[in-house]
């Protein structure tokens, strides 16, 4: 990459794309210009360091552009907005293989159409590690933005997507586990390109709208916890509708408890919402609990044990697994 | 930092801050929600790294903050858009003292309320080297996007804001000089808070609009190069518009060459613009050359010797300095 340099690089990344028809001006300039058709624009921005959200020995370069562009596309859909576009930082040393810059720009671009988007523009510089910084954007259709905080005693608690897939995936790549064996395939690719299940989303707007949503990105009960929280109620989640005898399956070749992985794995990229029992549930969803007065969240009543989730800077909560995130 | 964790850090930087009008919707959701009056938006992101773009020893927390907003907010002014807001990544080392960042998202607000935004969201994780990473939105107000592709043979160029004098500052620090030698206080302050002038540019808007523009961040015949190859022309540029007799004192003391330093130095964010020669130049605006037809930048008719600009992974061009950055 110092070889060629930043401008050539650039320009040899931006060749024959095609933006979306949000994308007004895409790079080349100071900036970009984007389409607001709603007057508003959600917008959302993650950074991703390698060695802790993402390795190159885990993951190809093009999985970990997918995976930068699905968390921040997650974030979008998670208002209840559909994926505009994109720009993205990138951070690399100067030995980084041109070929590993392109793959990453190869997956973001990927993901990024399919979530409905473009990569409008971005930066590129020179760093120690590599580091990946996305900032995504969302139109809102004329409809209000689905936030964490309208959660009402006596709705129902439900999940599109997959739970604890990311983290199983987690545990084959960190445990050593042979990453041939088919019976890990599917845990492996969660965990390199989370599948956040978008269409669950946009495509129920206007209908089967819930009170609050987000999406799973700490892990299922620190997510909700923050849902919790943010809307002033206490929800419980019932154990036996989010059992997943696949993931039993893989849980057991490890020796591991597939249900930690459910309640406190993150990146999944799912979504979490809750409805007023008078809506019926959209296409995809299923009922894991009950929001209920109070505050915080318990599993069948009771508080639960163990890791709640990812934050950063102090590892998986009680376990304090330093597994590489 | 990793005593307080993500969470509270982020509870404590965002604390009673008051976002800016176009920010609907602030820090604590999946994603922020900012208003788009104009149905479209400009956007622009960059990413600053320590060592190359900034160090802690050589500026305060608070002005790496105010440098790493106002480079992006002179992005999107560039573009002849109004700051409406920022979104920021954070990466940093667990042992980074948390009024270091509470210092970076101080300057940062700073900034972003002189810019006339506010900080509308982010993200705070752990890397092994700070890096920041801005993203800014800009409203065009219903005008056209200024781009760099405008310019028009027998065009005006002009330049407003300071040339040279954050180069200055770099040699001072880079150069071992004194800097409690108040002869080096303007050169300092310049290289640690760029000063772009907003003002030049947005209170013109719907009169003396140029033909094209853009803000000197690579250095002056850099950033003219990117704007004459856009546009399909040539400039040519007048040294002795250029002189600064302030900058010349400065460089006599560190036996430097002020010539070299507004030619070349990048990260003043002065902005640079083209207009027809029927359009009166706005206040504060100065001419420095002219829109000739054919290609590439010339001074005084000829192709400048030395380095012409920053490019990150290779350095200061001709000259190759490796100054930190």
């Amino acid at each position: 990459m110092r070889e060629l340099g930043e401008f050539a690089l650039i320009d040899r990344i931006n060749a024959g794309r095609e933006q979306a028809a949000h994308v007004l001006l895409g790079p080349g300039d100071d900036a970009a210009l984007l389409a607001a058709p709603d007057g508003r624009f959600v917008v959302s921005t993650d950074m991703l360091v390698e060695g802790r959200h993402f390795r190159l020995d885990w993951s190809t370069p093009a999985d970990i552009g997918r995976k930068a562009i699905a968390q921040n596309a997650a974030d979008v859909v998670a208002m209840g907005a559909r994926p505009t576009g994109f720009v993205v930082a990138l951070g690399c040393p100067g030995d980084t293989p041109v070929r590993v810059v392109e793959g990453i720009a190869d997956g973001m671009w990927l993901e990024a159409v399919r979530a409905g988007g473009s990569i409008a523009g971005g930066d590129l510089v020179h760093s120690e590690q590599l580091v990946i910084s996305v900032t995504a954007f969302g139109d809102l259709g004329g409809q209000g933005a689905l936030t964490r905080s309208g959660a009402v005693e006596g709705d129902i608690v439900a999940v599109a997507g997959e739970l604890g897939w990311s983290a199983a995936g987690l545990a084959v790549l960190s445990g050593g586990a042979d990453v041939s064996d088919p019976a890990f395939a599917h845990a492996l690719a969660a965990h390199r390109v989370p599948q956040p299940p978008y269409a669950e989303v946009i495509d129920v707007f206007g209908v089967h709208i819930p009170n609050a949503l987000t999406d799973v990105s700490d892990g299922l009960l620190a997510d909700l916890g923050h849902l919790a929280a943010a809307s002033g109620v206490a929800i419980d989640v019932h154990a036996a509708a989010l059992t997943d005898p696949e993931l039993d399956a893989v849980a057991a070749r490890l020796e591991a408890d597939a249900g930690q992985w459910i309640l406190a794995g993150g990146e999944d990229h799912a979504f979490v919402g809750t409805w007023s029992p008078a809506t019926a549930l959209p296409p995809g969803w299923r009922p894991i609990g009950v929001v209920t007065a109070g505050s915080g969240v318990t599993v069948d009543g009771a508080r639960p044990a163990g890791a709640t989730g990812w934050e950063s800077f102090r590892g998986a909560g009680a376990t304090a697994e330093p597994g590489e995130r």
